[in-house]
């Protein structure tokens, strides 16, 4: 399992512990363990304040290894999609105070009543078009984050990395990819794709499927939990030049039940053995 | 929703209404509900015996669309995939004496404690390859069915159409593909690889996506209760020249639960209207 010997630094996503912590305990969780990054998401950023969450996160000495997160750009309507272009604008805002090495961007799934999933892709399509130049203005890059299939209908119509790829080439500058493990581990293609994001990775997420899995959004598994070969998939990274985070994100009604720090002992343990 | 239009006759596989009903039931649920094409899964089979099968679905008027399943090559050891091997030829065989359309393939999972998906991948092609013989002697073609990435740990590490093209083209004649809507509606890449398909369609297979999904085996969706565009499938099917039976096959707690001649009704109705 390459134990100890992971070269890239850890980040912790704030959702893996978001049941017991808030942002202020994060930052002072990842002091405490150790770990250099951290990549907050906005409702736990917002209830801070982004000034003083900039700030404290400075203070601290830690890399903001991303911002989750951007997207959700399909609605039923133009007001709806103007909406999310709007949010978007203020996320990228919020990455560029942070000094975020990225604003993740979770694409969104079919508009409510809608089977047209080439029309929604278009909206995602569009709606990156519109906050790109905001984007590369705030030296903001957007990483188009791959997820799995089985979100497609509510979460992301953006389901494989050679799709994320598509897109990053027909946007031009300013874009590139999010590979969450979770995510692309299935994928027949990956390794292709892998060689093909040469240049483009802006984020490495790593997460374990388990088996059975329970929940088709909160049943994630600790890396090493389960059968994804996570070492490989950063070896990939790796051999295109990533040289970034590397970035657990949890979402597990399991270990959302544990104690936080019990939980950072054990990612910092797992990330050096088994990522 | 095309409504009366779909010129598919409509098969019922036998999983839909498995909670209640044997093969003997679902033979006689089709005759009475004018569904003229069965696909049972082996373990019903099994139970009534093929020879006795074969003859009551013929003596019912019934075409036998495919039978569920042969596949799940992978595992831990040579005499496990030995035993997988042999397992699929009784398949081919029990096929034949039915008269199946084709042996639909559920390929199967990692092997127990793997995570090497390339060598779980490889064990599928060479089972594949192993009984390739026997299924063209038999003249039972394999329908090579990819499932859902969302099953990819222990069902099937063939995910995509696209992957099971590859298969077909790298193994020659007698190999074809299982379209399932269930498993390849996602799929940027579907309409691609829908027309590359062309001609090696041997199963059509309809349900639907529900939003939200609460499980990853049993919580599939009546045709026209998702967000599946079930129709725009079979077009596509249809384009490329499949003129044969669409089956649906449900694995849904909901549905296993309700009277099955209330189900057939529906589904005859679903059928006609969101298929």
């Amino acid at each position: 399992m390459n134990a100890g010997t992971n070269p890239l630094p850890l980040s912790l996503n704030t959702v893996t512990v978001k049941e017991r912590w808030g942002l202020a305990d994060c930052i002072e969780g990842c002091a405490r363990h150790g770990i250099p990054g951290i990549s907050p998401w906005r409702d736990v950023l917002h209830a801070m304040g982004v000034e003083a969450a900039a700030k404290r996160i400075r203070d601290a000495g830690l890399h903001v290894s991303g911002l989750c997160r951007g997207g959700m750009f399909p609605a039923a309507d133009e007001a709806g999609r103007r909406a999310a272009i709007e949010d978007n604008r203020r996320a990228i805002e919020e990455a560029h105070k942070l000094g975020a090495d990225c604003l993740v961007m979770v694409c969104g799934g079919l508009p409510p009543g809608s089977k047209d999933l080439v029309g929604a892709r278009q909206m995602v399509r569009d709606g990156l078009a519109a906050i790109l130049p905001d984007a590369r203005a705030a030296g903001v890059p957007l990483a188009l984050e791959p997820l799995h299939p089985m979100t497609c209908a509510d979460r992301s119509v953006l389901s494989t990395l050679g799709q994320a790829l598509d897109l990053c080439e027909a946007l031009g500058p300013g874009v590139g990819v999010a590979v969450d493990a979770y995510h692309v581990w299935w994928d027949p293609d990956l390794a292709h794709q892998m060689r093909r994001a040469e240049g483009r990775v802006l984020a490495l997420h790593a997460c374990d499927w388990l088996v059975p899995t329970t929940d088709l959004v909160f049943d994630r598994g600790m890396p090493g939990d389960g059968v994804i070969d996570l070492p490989g998939l950063r070896h990939m990274a790796e051999r295109g030049g990533y040289a970034g985070f590397q970035e657990i994100e949890l979402l597990s009604r399991r270990w959302w039940g544990e104690d936080p720090d019990a939980v950072l002992q054990l990612l910092r343990e797992r990330h050096a053995s088994a990522c």
